[in-house]
């Protein structure tokens, strides 16, 4: 062969070495379909050393028997994984390390996991490439982080390996996309083999083998909150972020966190939002999972649209019942996705807020301990000023305003708002405000290039406590912005040491706010203001449609 | 009825009014299926007056036949449509304005439309929403520019409506996602129906109706540069990049802009860059639209892959021979996809680097000038900061410290490298570096909130001219990053009114580095050092697998 046939032929070598993998599982499968009991002689036959694995793994939905496939498969064929998934939330997916199947790991969130993954790389038994947010991850998917097979999950399939996900879509069409694309394998395991997919969320020559698996896949419920575990001291922060932040900016398009704060302000929409007469002028569209506390806001005509990231247990037959609220297929059930939906957070809504559990002096916050990796998951994305976005919106253009009053409007960008919320002593008495992370202890544990900050100071434009609101967009320096956060810390260490004067100056200029100067008077943060006070109520406010998973029926 | 018997009936408003849409749009189909001489009647039963309307529109694609079909319509019945769509393309896109069947405009590229565009935003014939890049406009297809109903254009349809793309995938999924889930009306023109589709790039239950045109969309060759046209002083600035940028940073992930200059780099890899001993180091991944200019780096080995955000005329054949790069489908041809593509650019690129038009005196860029609305595309997504970006990077972690040398290292961002390039004086001798930017004069006569900056100068961290590097990392305060530009400026007044003392000393920091600091004799910068320098070379390094249009064979 001369130079050039000989690199022609190395052209090929990817598509090649992808047509010998799977001839290898074909061996194990009639036409696409893959027994159950075969599971792992397949991910030995297709799976080689030091493979890019995307074992699905996504914010709610898992793919629970694949992963106990891989599990089983014997070290000596298939080792040495370069894990490359969103969420590492079952107890198999950190077991592939122990066992050798895995060695490298790229995940943007751990949950339930978040413990034994920090042990873990302290004790060298995963080489860390980096923690990402989703879209960031996703985004990789597509450069550096390619993976050779994909281990998905989807409710059903038909014998041409087309994939009903149902309402849990989320990451499944861009695991899909980058490894379907890219000569690599997509392993699908469904509930069931059916005849008509209800619809076709993945195209079957996207998808290479199925193995049915009679069940449903392992999906947590992440984003139910009990509101009768909302206490007084949330509903006041959710009623001074609603008089002092949604209403003086008008903010129509945002995100919402998944904390109890934030719980409360969608309960306090119908009721304390509808007094101050804010229907249809503020939180009318949404990048969101179907909150189940979002449903008697919804249900009193505050809520145009939502997006969503992912679905919610329980939520199915509500979201089936308002295609004019959510994003449904022409099965009736929701399509979510959440590269777009996180795509929507960060370019097409004007804030977001969220609950986090500390805050330091510059307004860093992080939701790690010193000895959990929790991950990032989508709140860095969302809660980060995206200085690409070029459409100005009314409360994008206030705050570049109110950030930067001096320079030339016409070459003065917009900010986007960017709420922390919280009270000032969280669970178990732990201070919401640290004169230092215990993100930075954790990262020089771990020998990490950074901190795992979740939300850096310089994106913040507000926090809220129950003791005001500080609007850092207001402050023009650090000694200034530090004032302002010690000024609403309360009787936390860092709210003790404040300079008296200087924090009286910044609440004159409306720096920061009391509840006294938005004219609330927190002794009316009371429980009777919102719109359910239970499950069970959430469930009357839905006709009926919403099902709470076991945990949260109480009668 | 009672209320609730009231609000339900309200819930399902949204699709009942889409069943009377498709009904009435079945009287003009068989099945799915539509003549192209009823495409007209077909748009007047399913369109409603002020509806949210994507016309594709993309970057490179256009739904030609659609949009003459919308232009046909009765205004009586099809009129004060609002177009939310990326690409302002065709004329007919604009003549829909002038017949009254379209009132408002949100959009993101206006490329051959953009002077018309102006003057008719100037005349009030075109109500404004506002300019975004790709990734904005997307994103507010799942908030608040949800279509109503999406004409949209692929190669060929069965009679399911499933839909095969070719390499033009571009826009096509994403739009189709908004409107096919949130109960709008999907209308594909297709150049034809055949019995088995080479590959499913869009399921046929998104779709409502397929027009069998007869022949291929309409499509612009954008991103081909002839060799033949690239100038020494191009040469030059391609060389200061790849010796002062790309080789220290080691920049392996990145997005090119589609001007000269890097066409120009993209030509020097295989001959500067390889006695540089860059291969294997720098430049390997990329999110790029296949560049033609890109395939002797290609054949050269190194690019380990690129994913695409459209395709480009003529680069069929030889895409489908490099699967090993390229991202493609089980058909062989190229999968692309924008939003992916322009994520991937966002997130997992470690640099952006491009051309522009103007750039003042704080480092604002801006390519349009006082009677042309471009639009941004996708440059300002891409060339902007990240900061929401969490995983760490070699070059990412570098350009943080050099901006921020004194915080402390756990707790500082590393900053993306947005890059400009280009000659101090550009086409027909119109200086590169401006006082003020035209697009401020734009934004006064149009009244529009924000003057029109492709990338602002706070996300800038290096502009290359033939007379050296601005590295704007390294600028401590305004005065310097003044300096420093004007220190690059060449003869351009601004140029020559730069503080010779202080350029020296930027100089002496390495906040400016000349040809000569980096050890480049301007002399040698020659067309020589092209590894093509015609089309048919280019030809020629693809064995004869790329086909260039018509336009640009002269031989």
């Amino acid at each position: 062969m001369d130079g050039s046939t000989l690199r022609r032929a190395s052209w090929h070598r990817g598509r090649d070495a992808r047509n010998a993998r799977l001839e290898a599982g074909a061996k194990v499968a009639k036409g696409k379909i893959v027994e159950m009991r075969d599971a792992t002689h397949l991910l030995e036959a297709v799976m080689r050393p030091d493979d890019l694995v995307c074992l699905e793994g996504d914010n709610q939905k898992q793919a629970d028997v694949l992963s106990a496939a891989l599990l089983a498969a014997d070290p000596a064929k298939v080792r040495d994984l370069h894990m490359v998934q969103s969420g590492v939330v079952l107890p198999e997916h950190l077991d592939l390390f122990e066992r050798g199947i895995a060695r490298k790991l790229d995940f943007a969130y751990s949950g339930p996991q978040s413990a034994r993954i920090a042990a873990m790389l302290f004790g060298g038994k995963i080489e860390l490439g980096a923690v990402h947010t989703y879209l960031e991850l996703f985004a990789r998917y597509f450069i550096d982080l390619t993976p050779n097979v994909a281990l998905i999950a989807a409710e059903s399939a038909d014998r041409d390996g087309n994939l009903y996900t149902g309402p849990n879509t989320e990451d499944t069409p861009t695991v899909v996309e980058a490894t379907a694309f890219k000569d690599g394998i997509v392993i699908a395991q469904v509930g069931q083999i059916v005849d008509k997919l209800p619809r076709v969320d993945i195209p079957g020559d996207q998808v290479n083998f199925v193995v049915e698996t009679g069940r449903h896949f392992f999906v947590e419920p992440l984003f139910t909150r009990d509101p009768a575990a909302i206490t007084e001291g949330q509903i006041l922060t959710a009623m001074l972020a609603l008089k002092g932040i949604y209403a003086p900016y008008g903010v129509q398009r945002l995100n919402h966190g998944i904390g109890f704060n934030t719980a409360a302000i969608e309960l306090l929409l119908p009721t304390y939002g509808e007094r101050l007469g804010l229907r249809g002028k503020v939180a009318s569209r949404f990048a969101l999972n179907p909150h189940p506390t979002l449903i008697p806001a919804i249900e009193s005509g505050w809520v145009e649209q939502v997006h969503c990231f992912g679905s919610e247990v329980g939520m199915d037959a509500y979201v089936r019942a308002r295609p004019d609220v959510f994003f449904t297929g022409a099965d009736g059930s929701l399509r979510s996705n959440r590269a777009f939906s996180q795509t929507a957070g960060l370019y097409a809504c004007d804030m977001f807020i969220g609950s986090t559990l500390q805050i330091d002096l510059q307004g860093n916050s992080s939701t790690v301990t010193t000895s959990r990796v929790a991950g990032f998951g989508g709140a860095p994305n969302m809660g980060s000023d995206p200085r690409g976005r070029r459409h100005p919106s009314a409360p994008w253009l206030q705050a570049g305003r109110e950030a930067d009053p001096d320079s030339a409007p016409l070459l003065r960008r917009g900010r986007k708002l960017v709420v922390q919320i919280g009270e000032t002593f969280g669970e178990k008495n732990a201070p919401l405000f640290v004169e230092k992370l215990d993100a930075l202890a954790l990262a020089e544990k771990l020998k990490l290039d950074l901190a795992p900050v979740m939300i850096y100071g310089d994106d913040v434009t507000h926090i809220v406590t129950e003791e005001g609101i500080a609007n850092l967009l207001l402050c023009r320096d650090v000694a200034e912005r530090e004032q302002a956060i010690r000024g609403v810390a309360g009787y936390t260490e860092v709210g003790r040491a404040r300079d008296a004067a200087m924090v009286r100056r910044l609440r004159e200029r409306g720096a920061i706010r009391r509840p006294e100067d938005l004219g609330i008077d927190p002794l009316d943060a009371d429980r009777g203001l919102l719109a359910a006070h239970s499950i069970k109520d959430l469930v009357r406010w839905s006709g009926g449609l919403y099902a709470p998973p076991a945990q949260f029926r109480n009668w």
